[in-house]
Protein backbone atom coordinates (compact mmCIF):
# COMPACT_ATOMS: atom_id res chain seq x y z
CA UNK A 1 0.00 0.00 0.00
CA UNK A 2 1.61 3.65 -0.60
CA UNK A 3 2.96 5.86 1.85
CA UNK A 4 -0.49 8.64 2.97
CA UNK A 5 0.79 12.09 2.89
CA UNK A 6 -0.36 15.15 3.54
CA UNK A 7 0.14 18.06 1.36
CA UNK A 8 -0.48 21.95 3.45
CA UNK A 9 -0.31 24.62 1.49
CA UNK A 10 -0.42 28.35 1.80
CA UNK A 11 -2.35 29.81 -1.06
CA UNK A 12 -1.58 29.68 -5.20
CA UNK A 13 0.80 31.99 -6.19
CA UNK A 14 4.61 32.44 -5.44
CA UNK A 15 3.81 35.71 -4.11
CA UNK A 16 1.40 35.62 -1.48
CA UNK A 17 0.63 31.76 -1.79
CA UNK A 18 2.19 28.48 -2.35
CA UNK A 19 4.90 28.02 -5.26
CA UNK A 20 2.76 26.82 -7.75
CA UNK A 21 5.93 25.09 -9.33
CA UNK A 22 6.96 23.92 -6.02
CA UNK A 23 3.17 22.22 -4.78
CA UNK A 24 3.18 20.63 -8.45
CA UNK A 25 6.14 19.13 -8.38
CA UNK A 26 5.90 17.38 -4.98
CA UNK A 27 2.70 16.07 -6.07
CA UNK A 28 4.37 14.60 -9.28
CA UNK A 29 7.26 12.53 -7.80
CA UNK A 30 4.36 11.98 -4.72
CA UNK A 31 2.19 10.57 -7.00
CA UNK A 32 5.38 8.27 -8.93
CA UNK A 33 6.08 7.16 -5.43
CA UNK A 34 2.99 5.75 -4.87
CA UNK A 35 1.80 7.55 -2.12
CA UNK A 36 -1.75 8.38 -1.34
CA UNK A 37 -2.02 12.27 -0.68
CA UNK A 38 -4.28 14.49 0.76
CA UNK A 39 -3.90 18.43 0.34
CA UNK A 40 -4.85 20.61 3.24
CA UNK A 41 -4.68 24.70 3.98
CA UNK A 42 -5.53 26.53 6.73
CA UNK A 43 -9.06 28.51 6.37
CA UNK A 44 -8.32 31.91 6.99
CA UNK A 45 -7.88 35.29 5.49
CA UNK A 46 -4.70 35.81 3.13
CA UNK A 47 -2.38 37.59 4.83
CA UNK A 48 -1.97 39.87 1.34
CA UNK A 49 -2.76 39.63 -1.99
CA UNK A 50 -0.19 40.21 -4.75
CA UNK A 51 -1.38 41.44 -8.29
CA UNK A 52 1.62 39.15 -9.69
CA UNK A 53 1.78 41.22 -12.56
CA UNK A 54 2.97 44.72 -11.04
CA UNK A 55 4.60 42.73 -8.04
CA UNK A 56 2.54 44.89 -5.45
CA UNK A 57 -0.14 43.70 -2.88
CA UNK A 58 -4.15 44.82 -4.01
CA UNK A 59 -7.08 45.45 -2.04
CA UNK A 60 -8.53 42.24 -2.55
CA UNK A 61 -9.15 39.40 -0.22
CA UNK A 62 -8.71 36.00 -0.99
CA UNK A 63 -8.88 32.92 1.73
CA UNK A 64 -5.65 30.88 2.24
CA UNK A 65 -8.00 27.25 1.85
CA UNK A 66 -9.78 28.78 -1.33
CA UNK A 67 -7.00 29.78 -3.39
CA UNK A 68 -4.77 26.46 -2.67
CA UNK A 69 -8.23 24.43 -3.91
CA UNK A 70 -6.84 25.90 -7.27
CA UNK A 71 -3.67 23.89 -6.60
CA UNK A 72 -5.62 20.91 -5.40
CA UNK A 73 -8.47 20.53 -8.05
CA UNK A 74 -11.09 21.17 -5.38
CA UNK A 75 -9.75 18.33 -3.85
CA UNK A 76 -8.09 19.68 -0.25
CA UNK A 77 -9.80 20.07 3.38
CA UNK A 78 -8.93 22.63 6.09
CA UNK A 79 -5.80 22.14 7.81
CA UNK A 80 -8.07 21.80 11.28
CA UNK A 81 -9.35 18.66 10.11
CA UNK A 82 -5.96 17.11 9.38
CA UNK A 83 -5.17 13.76 12.05
CA UNK A 84 -1.49 13.25 12.20
CA UNK A 85 -3.01 9.62 13.09
CA UNK A 86 -4.82 9.55 9.58
CA UNK A 87 -1.32 10.04 7.47
CA UNK A 88 2.49 8.43 7.22
CA UNK A 89 4.17 12.07 6.46
CA UNK A 90 3.55 15.65 5.86
CA UNK A 91 4.76 17.90 3.32
CA UNK A 92 5.20 21.97 3.03
CA UNK A 93 5.88 23.24 -0.33
CA UNK A 94 7.18 27.03 -0.21
CA UNK A 95 6.42 30.32 -1.67
CA UNK A 96 5.88 33.40 0.26
CA UNK A 97 2.51 32.52 1.47
CA UNK A 98 4.27 29.82 3.79
CA UNK A 99 6.28 33.18 5.36
CA UNK A 100 2.89 35.41 5.28
CA UNK A 101 0.14 32.67 5.87
CA UNK A 102 1.53 30.04 7.72
CA UNK A 103 3.70 32.03 10.18
CA UNK A 104 4.59 35.69 10.47
CA UNK A 105 8.27 35.16 9.06
CA UNK A 106 7.76 37.85 6.35
CA UNK A 107 7.34 40.52 9.05
CA UNK A 108 8.53 39.25 11.93
CA UNK A 109 11.48 37.40 10.74
CA UNK A 110 12.61 34.43 13.05
CA UNK A 111 10.52 36.36 16.02
CA UNK A 112 7.61 35.29 13.74
CA UNK A 113 4.56 33.49 15.19
CA UNK A 114 3.02 30.33 13.53
CA UNK A 115 -0.29 29.68 12.74
CA UNK A 116 -2.00 27.42 15.69
CA UNK A 117 -3.07 24.66 13.31
CA UNK A 118 -0.06 24.37 11.50
CA UNK A 119 1.90 24.48 14.78
CA UNK A 120 -0.19 21.23 15.68
CA UNK A 121 0.65 19.34 12.84
CA UNK A 122 4.39 19.55 12.56
CA UNK A 123 4.12 18.91 16.52
CA UNK A 124 2.01 16.37 15.77
CA UNK A 125 3.84 14.54 12.93
CA UNK A 126 7.20 15.16 14.96
CA UNK A 127 5.78 13.75 18.38
CA UNK A 128 4.65 10.45 16.61
CA UNK A 129 8.70 10.31 14.62
CA UNK A 130 7.10 10.56 11.35
CA UNK A 131 8.72 12.45 8.12
CA UNK A 132 8.35 15.73 7.48
CA UNK A 133 9.69 17.32 4.09
CA UNK A 134 9.70 21.13 3.44
CA UNK A 135 11.03 23.07 0.75
CA UNK A 136 11.97 26.78 -0.29
CA UNK A 137 11.22 28.92 3.12
CA UNK A 138 9.22 26.61 4.35
CA UNK A 139 12.09 24.95 6.66
CA UNK A 140 12.06 27.92 8.58
CA UNK A 141 8.86 26.51 10.19
CA UNK A 142 11.02 24.05 11.43
CA UNK A 143 13.29 25.81 12.51
CA UNK A 144 11.39 28.31 14.76
CA UNK A 145 9.18 24.91 16.25
CA UNK A 146 11.64 22.71 16.74
CA UNK A 147 15.10 24.77 18.26
CA UNK A 148 18.41 22.40 17.25
CA UNK A 149 16.80 20.77 13.79
CA UNK A 150 18.97 20.86 11.36
CA UNK A 151 17.67 22.62 7.63
CA UNK A 152 19.16 23.59 4.43
CA UNK A 153 17.66 26.66 2.80
CA UNK A 154 20.28 26.21 0.28
CA UNK A 155 23.95 27.94 0.75
CA UNK A 156 24.56 30.69 3.62
CA UNK A 157 26.59 33.07 1.36
CA UNK A 158 24.92 34.74 -2.42
CA UNK A 159 27.33 31.97 -4.36
CA UNK A 160 27.51 33.20 -7.99
CA UNK A 161 24.01 35.46 -7.63
CA UNK A 162 22.18 32.31 -7.30
CA UNK A 163 21.27 32.51 -3.67
CA UNK A 164 19.98 36.05 -3.20
CA UNK A 165 18.18 35.12 0.45
CA UNK A 166 21.28 34.21 1.77
CA UNK A 167 20.48 35.52 4.90
CA UNK A 168 17.86 33.52 5.83
CA UNK A 169 20.56 30.55 6.42
CA UNK A 170 21.55 33.31 9.42
CA UNK A 171 18.60 33.77 11.05
CA UNK A 172 17.56 29.73 11.56
CA UNK A 173 21.11 29.58 12.80
CA UNK A 174 20.11 32.18 15.26
CA UNK A 175 17.05 30.56 15.97
CA UNK A 176 19.46 27.75 17.42
CA UNK A 177 19.39 25.34 14.87
CA UNK A 178 22.15 24.03 12.23
CA UNK A 179 21.86 25.70 8.92
CA UNK A 180 23.74 22.71 6.20
CA UNK A 181 24.43 24.14 2.82
CA UNK A 182 23.28 22.42 -0.17
CA UNK A 183 22.94 22.71 -3.62
CA UNK A 184 19.52 22.70 -5.05
CA UNK A 185 19.39 19.20 -6.90
CA UNK A 186 19.78 18.00 -2.79
CA UNK A 187 18.27 17.37 0.12
CA UNK A 188 19.24 17.25 3.35
CA UNK A 189 17.90 14.80 5.80
CA UNK A 190 18.22 15.29 9.58
CA UNK A 191 17.64 11.69 10.83
CA UNK A 192 16.95 12.31 14.29
CA UNK A 193 14.36 14.68 13.78
CA UNK A 194 12.74 13.09 10.49
CA UNK A 195 13.03 16.41 8.98
CA UNK A 196 13.78 16.82 5.04
CA UNK A 197 15.03 19.94 3.38
CA UNK A 198 15.32 21.46 0.20
CA UNK A 199 15.85 25.11 -1.45
CA UNK A 200 13.80 24.56 -4.46
CA UNK A 201 13.23 28.62 -5.41
CA UNK A 202 15.45 29.80 -2.66
CA UNK A 203 18.42 29.07 -5.79
CA UNK A 204 17.95 30.89 -8.97
CA UNK A 205 18.54 27.82 -10.77
CA UNK A 206 16.19 26.35 -13.85
CA UNK A 207 13.00 25.00 -13.18
CA UNK A 208 14.29 21.22 -14.09
CA UNK A 209 17.08 21.30 -11.51
CA UNK A 210 14.48 22.74 -8.94
CA UNK A 211 12.01 20.03 -9.50
CA UNK A 212 14.54 17.25 -9.58
CA UNK A 213 15.62 18.46 -5.70
CA UNK A 214 12.10 18.40 -4.49
CA UNK A 215 12.21 15.22 -5.96
CA UNK A 216 15.18 13.79 -3.48
CA UNK A 217 13.20 15.45 -0.92
CA UNK A 218 9.78 13.58 -1.62
CA UNK A 219 11.82 10.42 -1.98
CA UNK A 220 13.58 10.53 1.61
CA UNK A 221 10.25 11.46 3.00
CA UNK A 222 8.72 8.14 1.68
CA UNK A 223 11.82 6.29 2.79
CA UNK A 224 11.64 7.69 6.11
CA UNK A 225 7.86 7.21 6.12
CA UNK B 1 21.15 27.74 -28.87
CA UNK B 2 17.94 26.59 -27.07
CA UNK B 3 14.13 26.44 -29.39
CA UNK B 4 12.40 29.70 -28.41
CA UNK B 5 9.10 28.85 -27.50
CA UNK B 6 6.31 31.06 -26.34
CA UNK B 7 3.54 29.50 -23.57
CA UNK B 8 0.13 30.37 -23.87
CA UNK B 9 -1.68 31.02 -20.43
CA UNK B 10 -5.32 31.45 -19.60
CA UNK B 11 -5.31 31.97 -16.24
CA UNK B 12 -4.68 30.15 -12.90
CA UNK B 13 -6.89 27.20 -11.79
CA UNK B 14 -8.31 24.32 -14.03
CA UNK B 15 -11.95 25.79 -13.53
CA UNK B 16 -11.79 29.25 -14.93
CA UNK B 17 -7.71 29.51 -15.88
CA UNK B 18 -5.08 27.26 -17.02
CA UNK B 19 -4.84 23.45 -15.51
CA UNK B 20 -1.75 24.16 -13.05
CA UNK B 21 -0.17 20.91 -13.53
CA UNK B 22 -0.35 20.88 -17.24
CA UNK B 23 1.31 24.38 -17.10
CA UNK B 24 4.13 23.66 -14.37
CA UNK B 25 4.73 20.28 -16.62
CA UNK B 26 5.01 21.85 -19.79
CA UNK B 27 7.87 24.91 -17.97
CA UNK B 28 9.21 21.39 -16.57
CA UNK B 29 9.58 19.73 -19.84
CA UNK B 30 10.85 22.69 -21.50
CA UNK B 31 13.52 23.68 -19.26
CA UNK B 32 14.99 20.35 -19.42
CA UNK B 33 14.74 20.44 -23.00
CA UNK B 34 16.91 23.77 -22.87
CA UNK B 35 14.38 25.91 -24.13
CA UNK B 36 14.06 29.29 -23.98
CA UNK B 37 10.32 30.27 -22.78
CA UNK B 38 8.72 33.38 -22.47
CA UNK B 39 4.97 33.18 -21.33
CA UNK B 40 2.31 35.30 -22.43
CA UNK B 41 -1.84 35.40 -21.54
CA UNK B 42 -4.88 37.85 -22.79
CA UNK B 43 -4.84 40.99 -21.24
CA UNK B 44 -9.05 40.38 -21.06
CA UNK B 45 -11.20 39.78 -17.78
CA UNK B 46 -11.66 35.93 -16.94
CA UNK B 47 -15.32 34.76 -18.25
CA UNK B 48 -15.97 33.76 -14.46
CA UNK B 49 -14.20 33.15 -11.51
CA UNK B 50 -14.59 29.76 -9.91
CA UNK B 51 -14.46 29.12 -5.83
CA UNK B 52 -12.28 26.26 -6.43
CA UNK B 53 -13.55 24.95 -3.05
CA UNK B 54 -17.07 24.97 -3.62
CA UNK B 55 -16.97 24.26 -7.52
CA UNK B 56 -19.15 26.97 -7.95
CA UNK B 57 -18.83 30.83 -9.73
CA UNK B 58 -18.14 33.76 -7.21
CA UNK B 59 -19.42 37.36 -8.34
CA UNK B 60 -15.59 38.24 -8.59
CA UNK B 61 -13.61 39.69 -11.14
CA UNK B 62 -10.42 38.75 -12.32
CA UNK B 63 -8.04 39.47 -15.35
CA UNK B 64 -6.46 36.76 -17.33
CA UNK B 65 -2.99 38.12 -17.77
CA UNK B 66 -2.93 39.09 -13.87
CA UNK B 67 -4.13 35.47 -12.67
CA UNK B 68 -1.59 33.70 -15.42
CA UNK B 69 1.05 35.88 -13.84
CA UNK B 70 0.68 33.70 -10.74
CA UNK B 71 1.95 30.83 -12.82
CA UNK B 72 5.16 32.73 -14.52
CA UNK B 73 5.77 34.23 -11.08
CA UNK B 74 5.64 37.40 -12.77
CA UNK B 75 7.49 37.14 -15.89
CA UNK B 76 4.64 37.40 -18.11
CA UNK B 77 3.63 39.54 -21.19
CA UNK B 78 0.12 40.76 -22.33
CA UNK B 79 -0.36 38.17 -25.67
CA UNK B 80 -1.10 41.03 -27.94
CA UNK B 81 2.34 41.60 -27.83
CA UNK B 82 3.70 38.26 -29.39
CA UNK B 83 5.70 38.01 -32.12
CA UNK B 84 5.68 34.58 -34.14
CA UNK B 85 9.13 35.43 -36.08
CA UNK B 86 10.69 35.63 -32.31
CA UNK B 87 9.86 32.01 -31.57
CA UNK B 88 10.32 28.30 -32.89
CA UNK B 89 7.01 27.36 -31.45
CA UNK B 90 4.21 27.76 -29.42
CA UNK B 91 2.39 25.93 -26.52
CA UNK B 92 -1.21 26.23 -25.28
CA UNK B 93 -1.51 23.95 -22.06
CA UNK B 94 -4.91 23.02 -20.86
CA UNK B 95 -7.89 23.89 -18.53
CA UNK B 96 -11.46 25.16 -18.78
CA UNK B 97 -9.99 28.68 -18.77
CA UNK B 98 -8.74 27.74 -22.37
CA UNK B 99 -12.66 26.82 -23.02
CA UNK B 100 -13.59 29.91 -21.01
CA UNK B 101 -10.85 32.59 -21.95
CA UNK B 102 -9.32 32.18 -25.16
CA UNK B 103 -12.57 30.85 -27.41
CA UNK B 104 -15.65 30.19 -26.21
CA UNK B 105 -16.38 26.36 -26.33
CA UNK B 106 -17.30 25.84 -22.82
CA UNK B 107 -20.93 27.79 -23.66
CA UNK B 108 -20.43 27.15 -27.24
CA UNK B 109 -18.96 24.06 -28.36
CA UNK B 110 -18.10 23.74 -31.75
CA UNK B 111 -19.68 26.63 -32.70
CA UNK B 112 -17.47 28.70 -30.77
CA UNK B 113 -15.37 31.85 -31.41
CA UNK B 114 -11.82 32.08 -30.65
CA UNK B 115 -9.40 34.91 -29.02
CA UNK B 116 -8.89 37.15 -31.73
CA UNK B 117 -4.84 37.21 -30.17
CA UNK B 118 -5.02 33.45 -29.83
CA UNK B 119 -6.45 32.93 -33.33
CA UNK B 120 -3.69 35.32 -35.01
CA UNK B 121 -0.96 33.90 -32.87
CA UNK B 122 -1.71 30.58 -33.99
CA UNK B 123 -2.20 31.43 -37.49
CA UNK B 124 0.81 32.82 -37.38
CA UNK B 125 3.12 29.96 -36.28
CA UNK B 126 0.96 27.49 -38.73
CA UNK B 127 1.89 29.65 -41.89
CA UNK B 128 5.20 30.16 -40.60
CA UNK B 129 4.90 26.11 -40.62
CA UNK B 130 6.37 26.43 -36.91
CA UNK B 131 5.27 23.65 -34.31
CA UNK B 132 2.12 24.27 -32.02
CA UNK B 133 1.99 21.86 -28.71
CA UNK B 134 -1.35 21.56 -27.40
CA UNK B 135 -2.91 19.45 -24.53
CA UNK B 136 -5.85 18.75 -22.48
CA UNK B 137 -8.90 20.79 -24.08
CA UNK B 138 -6.59 23.02 -26.51
CA UNK B 139 -6.75 20.35 -28.48
CA UNK B 140 -10.04 21.93 -29.67
CA UNK B 141 -8.58 25.73 -30.58
CA UNK B 142 -6.48 23.78 -33.53
CA UNK B 143 -9.48 21.89 -34.24
CA UNK B 144 -11.63 25.35 -34.65
CA UNK B 145 -8.61 27.11 -36.33
CA UNK B 146 -7.50 24.52 -38.63
CA UNK B 147 -10.06 22.34 -40.30
CA UNK B 148 -8.99 19.19 -41.52
CA UNK B 149 -5.87 18.79 -39.11
CA UNK B 150 -5.46 15.96 -36.66
CA UNK B 151 -5.31 16.24 -33.15
CA UNK B 152 -6.45 14.05 -29.45
CA UNK B 153 -7.82 14.48 -26.53
CA UNK B 154 -7.73 11.31 -25.86
CA UNK B 155 -10.19 8.08 -26.36
CA UNK B 156 -13.42 8.59 -28.51
CA UNK B 157 -15.38 6.40 -25.75
CA UNK B 158 -15.05 6.26 -21.97
CA UNK B 159 -13.28 3.42 -21.82
CA UNK B 160 -13.12 2.06 -18.25
CA UNK B 161 -14.46 5.05 -17.09
CA UNK B 162 -11.30 7.43 -17.48
CA UNK B 163 -12.46 9.62 -20.24
CA UNK B 164 -15.53 11.28 -18.79
CA UNK B 165 -15.55 14.08 -21.37
CA UNK B 166 -14.83 11.70 -24.80
CA UNK B 167 -17.85 13.42 -26.39
CA UNK B 168 -15.12 15.71 -27.10
CA UNK B 169 -14.00 13.84 -29.64
CA UNK B 170 -17.20 13.63 -32.05
CA UNK B 171 -17.54 17.55 -31.34
CA UNK B 172 -13.49 17.74 -32.79
CA UNK B 173 -15.12 15.21 -35.84
CA UNK B 174 -17.64 17.74 -36.64
CA UNK B 175 -15.38 20.33 -37.03
CA UNK B 176 -14.09 18.35 -39.98
CA UNK B 177 -10.69 16.99 -38.33
CA UNK B 178 -9.40 13.77 -37.86
CA UNK B 179 -9.62 12.70 -33.77
CA UNK B 180 -7.11 10.47 -33.09
CA UNK B 181 -7.40 7.87 -29.96
CA UNK B 182 -4.36 8.14 -27.49
CA UNK B 183 -3.57 7.13 -24.03
CA UNK B 184 -2.60 10.08 -21.52
CA UNK B 185 1.12 9.07 -21.64
CA UNK B 186 1.12 9.13 -25.69
CA UNK B 187 1.25 12.28 -27.82
CA UNK B 188 -0.13 12.38 -31.61
CA UNK B 189 1.98 14.36 -34.43
CA UNK B 190 0.13 15.97 -37.08
CA UNK B 191 3.10 16.25 -39.22
CA UNK B 192 1.42 18.11 -42.20
CA UNK B 193 0.26 20.75 -39.73
CA UNK B 194 3.47 20.84 -37.06
CA UNK B 195 0.58 20.03 -34.50
CA UNK B 196 1.28 18.23 -31.17
CA UNK B 197 -1.40 16.82 -29.20
CA UNK B 198 -1.75 14.94 -25.79
CA UNK B 199 -4.97 14.62 -23.59
CA UNK B 200 -3.74 14.84 -20.16
CA UNK B 201 -6.43 16.04 -17.81
CA UNK B 202 -8.94 14.98 -20.18
CA UNK B 203 -8.12 11.08 -18.68
CA UNK B 204 -8.35 9.97 -15.28
CA UNK B 205 -5.07 9.41 -14.20
CA UNK B 206 -2.34 9.46 -11.82
CA UNK B 207 -0.54 12.78 -12.08
CA UNK B 208 2.50 11.51 -12.99
CA UNK B 209 1.30 9.99 -15.90
CA UNK B 210 -0.23 13.30 -17.24
CA UNK B 211 3.57 14.45 -16.48
CA UNK B 212 4.71 12.20 -18.68
CA UNK B 213 2.14 12.29 -21.24
CA UNK B 214 3.26 16.52 -21.67
CA UNK B 215 6.66 15.37 -21.78
CA UNK B 216 6.41 13.58 -24.93
CA UNK B 217 4.40 16.61 -26.41
CA UNK B 218 7.02 19.15 -25.54
CA UNK B 219 9.41 16.32 -26.61
CA UNK B 220 8.02 16.39 -30.00
CA UNK B 221 7.51 20.18 -30.29
CA UNK B 222 11.05 20.69 -29.63
CA UNK B 223 11.99 18.02 -32.47
CA UNK B 224 9.59 19.88 -34.94
CA UNK B 225 10.60 23.21 -33.83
Amino acid sequence: MGKRVALVLAGCGVFDGSEIHEASAALVHLSRGGAEVKIFAPNIEQRDVVNHLKGSPTEEKRNVLVESARLARGNIQDLAELKASEFDAVIFPGGFGVAKNLCSWAVDGKNCTVNEHVNSTLQAFHSAKKPIGLCCISPVLAAKVFPGCEVTVGQDKNVDGRFPDAETASAIAELGCKHICKNVNESHVDKANKIVTTCAFMCKAPLHEIFDGIGTMVQEVLKLA
